[in-house]
């Protein structure tokens, strides 16, 4: 194994040599974030200098830059963890987020701000907005939209009473597939799955497994562990619960809307400067008259600003008031943006920036 | 901020310049693992080509050439994730550990093998063992050890009755601190803690709390919430976890043993040549008669092979026979190592070689 024309031994010393590259490069990457610190001033805690805009932009090239052969997730994904690494050397930020530990927030929390910060574990969306605004948390993760399911109301909810700003967005896709012991739609007599994914599921149930019986468990692993005891069952459960429990791909991508996809907002206690690719939500309350919305839109599209979502809910502020959650593209302090929202501003009620936040990476 | 004179974007140039050759190094790393893949054979699965041995030894190589300023754990994530983004270029390795997810295990789980891996979660201890037998997980991560309450009889048993072998092992630190809202031991009345946490610190908290009520709460994170909402209250919790919950120190490593670390082991379905730093771990059975012990133990000490630990119990192979847990400095296919176990074999009932397998990076 030692002789030198060994194909094997051969790899693994240019793996060897290019380990020691990669480490070099990371230690001095590594004390360049240290000199960030300290042009910032002495001391400070990683809130201090943490820069979202910054750090997407950094992402965005090692996107661009990607030939493979690792996926542009992956890519980063180890990006992410390296500036976390960098980053925690001061006091590492500390991030709120609904627990326990385990969940699809946690997830999104790993995948925002890597493993060297610190999460927090909370009892209630509610709680993050809290601990934010006192400071016990730097940055909060909460969960506000399920392409299936629409928006989570208490998160919309929370901005109607708090200063919180939002500081970033992460998304988390899943795929739901159906699996089984033989991977034969004709086998399945029952299927298994957390009742959110039966109701994620249900049209394709109907249209495909009509008349058979769906019984609703406390997760999707469970339903595959229950698919791997009985062949005539099958698991509703993400693409690789199925290569983990040794099950067959009965149909996959069967969620009624395509694109499954949870988003999370990141709170957090001040508004962030541009990355090059941005938006913004905006909060508006609008007196109830006649072509209030109207009023709303049309400087947008004057300004070509495009509306990525809209969402109203009964404002807390007084009676027929209604607020709008507007999300659209661009950087508050850019200048279409900020023309169409100068337009807007006299005819409303109020308008509150919520922030102006990287697009979230794949 | 543009200007090329300001101090922050020189650096910040400075580090796009770093990120790229990173990147491009990552990817000829990605490149070689897969020549690597091809060596070897096409389309096999990560187990057919993972080396827990040469990754013992990268690792390794990447601590005795780190010179800061990353500490050796962080860097060594780094390089543990870079590996497991490479790995996973072919199908996933899957790790059963004792569920549900975000637990210790968990931890243990990620800091072995990475994000990349798939991480499956099981009902028992007994369960991770089966489904490492039956082939549907790689490998599996058990607990074996906690330094303060000693060896988890469970685990150990699973041995006796099981094939399988240990590939690995895992150590995970944990200091427990006191922390309270005012940081003054005076102002203690109550503790909070979970049940095995207020074992491990009973000496400390008799010495220095004396008739200070303690309450076993359903976790030390729960603790941690409750100090904080009393200011007579103090929770014992990890050193991290009083910075999440803006608590302040009272004391620190207050447990009893001052190592206090929990060890896992890996199992698998093979056996792995050596890492250049390796233990081995020897499951042996010996009629009950006078002497037995010290036959099976008098070969390592003429060798001079280190025992690390040595835990007996009851065989379940036969009435009057004992079953001995015995861990040795080295690999068996190493000289000495070889010499004293075959010394051993003719005067024992059995003799099985669990496992020879790198010894834990920090």
């Amino acid at each position: 194994m030692a002789d030198s024309k060994n194909p094997l031994s051969e790899v693994r010393e240019r793996i060897d040599s290019i380990d020691r590259q990669i480490q070099e490069l990371i230690a001095e990457r590594a004390e360049r974030a240290r000199e960030v610190a300290r042009v910032k001033g002495e001391g400070l805690s990683a809130i201090d200098y943490y820069r979202p805009e910054r750090e997407a932009h950094v992402l965005r090239m090692v996107v661009d830059r990607n030939n493979g052969p690792l996926s542009d997730t992956e890519m980063v994904r180890l990006f992410r963890e390296i500036m976390s690494s960098c980053l925690a050397q001061e006091d590492p930020l500390k991030i709120g987020f609904l627990g326990p530990e385990g969940t699809f927030s946690e997830q999104a929390v790993r995948k925002h701000f890597g493993h060297a910060a610190y999460a927090l574990p909370l009892g209630s969306i509610e709680e993050v907005f809290q601990e934010v605004a006192a400071g016990h948390a730097d940055f909060g993760v909460v969960p506000v939209e399920n392409s299936g399911q629409g928006m989570i109301q208490v998160t919309l909810d929370m901005f109607l009473t708090s200063e919180a700003t939002i500081c970033g967005e992460v998304e988390l896709r899943v795929h739901q597939c159906l699996h089984s012991l033989s991977g034969n739609l004709a086998d399945v007599k029952h299927v298994y799955a957390h009742a959110q994914s039966l109701q994620q599921c249900k049209t394709w149930l109907r249209l495909n497994l009509p008349g058979v019986e769906c019984t609703a468990v406390s997760s999707n692993a469970e339903a595959a562990r229950m698919a791997r005891a009985d062949e005539q069952a099958a698991a509703i459960a993400g693409e690789s619960a199925g290569k983990i429990y040794g099950l067959k791909t009965v149909a996959k991508a069967i969620e009624d809307r395509a694109d499954n996809t949870t988003r999370f907002l990141v709170i957090g206690r001040s508004l962030f400067p541009p990355s090059g690719n941005d938006r913004t939500s905006l909060l508006v309350t609008v007196n109830d008259k006649p072509g209030a919305l109207y009023d709303v839109l049309s400087p947008f599209a004057k300004h070509g600003v495009s509306l990525n979502r809209i969402e109203s809910r009964p404002a807390h502020t007084g009676k027929w008031q209604y607020a709008f959650f507007i999300d659209v593209s661009g950087h508050i302090d850019e200048g279409n943006l900020k023309e169409a929202v100068a337009e807007i501003r006299p005819s409303v009620a109020s308008l509150r920036v919520l922030g102006s936040y990287p697009v979230a990476l794949p």
